[in-house]
């Protein structure tokens, strides 16, 4: 369940609840959170315990989002996201739209670059990575397709955060910085500075934060009216020579707000 | 929303719901399937008009899913599809794991074929398309990402319908089938005739039964279990050297099939 979302006040008036006082909607989302990339089926016992709902309780859940397609369940009686699910989620959502404008350029960025091309949105106060093109021999890389990852250890964190608002730039200060390697930022003041830089030179570049091997080289992409909507990044090997992708990074984000601000307004 | 799913009888039974009688769950799957490609944000008072609830339902049911992020609302007040509901359905989707599987080969086939490249498995008794590749100058197609096509009309749903349950078969060839142009099959002996030659070849070819400009080759893509996941196809232009295109969709479905069969099993 995702916790940093806060339920208004009238929201405990008017909603209708079971018993216990939370609705199923609420539980619903507590049930597909449950699912992860690495638990992509679960047995109803196992929904239960990562719920905290009873196992009677979860047991009617599930059978209800399955009679509606939202969840599917295996001749293993085991339960996985349904492609109904996938289907309401992904035919008008703002992040298709941005992933089918920016498409094109991810591949030609990543066929000239190899290793991973990727494209990052800010949710809530995390890096959501909303697509991925990987070579099959690619360089490590922790980011996944509808993964998250912090945005101070990435390079498309850092040009989302460089250009974020500053109740955000509060947040993610006020936290302790999870370090992952020898390289990642973990004080306020050296994240402070790299923000700065990465505003003053156009682009991020962190190599080594995440992995070792690894290097994140991310660049803005900006919507219609100069907003940043996206980071735009390569992964590639930690060998000194990542800077060399700026160029070609910089034309296909221009390409994709090209793109962007061709697309019909309001919708 | 989709009527083709039958509620079972325990539904009535067990299912915390409101005055009217229908479960919160069943009205946000309407909310959600008011949403489409061409309407990617709604006024509350569409919604409504769209899913048949009373305006003041619907602006509490639009409150709860938008406190979960569900949906988003604008500054304009229209209300989207919210990054967080893509995101539950994304991050553990079947239909994900496919199109990881699948994104090499079908960038590879995209580089060499051109126009649009397309994955697409069978969902209720249609063809649901979770991938697509596409030129900036291709060949009119008129599939998209989580976009639906009849099964009789393209070449992907002669492959899933060629290799499709007996019972599938009964129910496509038992229902009036829709002409988009002189060349759509319409009649149960022409679709019949059509599928066992797909089945001899191990290949669907339809020049112009979408849209005579566009021609359509689609191959099988099988699972560990040599079962038939998804069709594989390619949209290129009606101008007879389609077939061509063959060798190229069943060697990038070999390569599907090995990476889906080097996938975790029971996940």
């Amino acid at each position: 369940m995702d916790e940093r979302r806060v339920l208004p006040a009238w929201h405990t008036a008017v909603v209708p609840r079971t018993a216990t006082g939370e609705s199923s909607i609420a539980r619903a989302v507590r049930v597909f959170a449950a699912f992860t990339p690495d638990d992509t089926s679960l047995r109803v016992s196992e929904i239960a315990r990562r719920t905290g709902l009873h196992v009677a309780t979860a047991s009617r859940l599930v059978a209800e989002l399955a009679a509606h397609g939202l969840l599917e369940r295996g001749p293993d009686r085991r339960v996985r996201v349904g492609v109904r699910m996938w289907e309401l989620a992904s035919r008008a959502s703002p992040t298709l739209s941005l992933r089918d404008a920016a498409m094109p350029y991810l591949e030609d960025l990543h066929a000239v670059v190899g290793h991973h091309a990727q494209l990052g949105v800010l949710d809530g106060d995390e890096v959501l990575f909303v697509e991925r093109l990987s070579a099959r021999d690619a360089v490590v890389n922790f980011s996944r397709i509808a993964g998250r990852l912090p945005p101070h250890i990435s390079s498309s964190g850092h040009v989302l955060l460089a250009h974020g608002p500053p109740d955000l730039h509060e947040r993610v200060l006020g936290r302790p910085l999870e370090r992952r390697t020898g390289s990642t930022i973990t004080t306020p003041g050296a994240l402070r500075a790299a923000l700065a830089e990465t505003r003053r030179r156009g682009y991020a570049l962190l190599p080594g934060h995440v992995h070792e091997e690894a290097a994140g080289v991310a660049v803005p992409v900006r919507g219609p009216l100069g907003e940043v909507v996206a980071a735009l990044s390569v992964i590639v090997p930690n060998d000194g020579r990542a800077q060399a992708q700026v160029p070609a990074l910089l034309a296909a984000a221009r390409g994709i707000s090209r793109a962007l601000a061709g697309s019909r307004p309001g919708s």
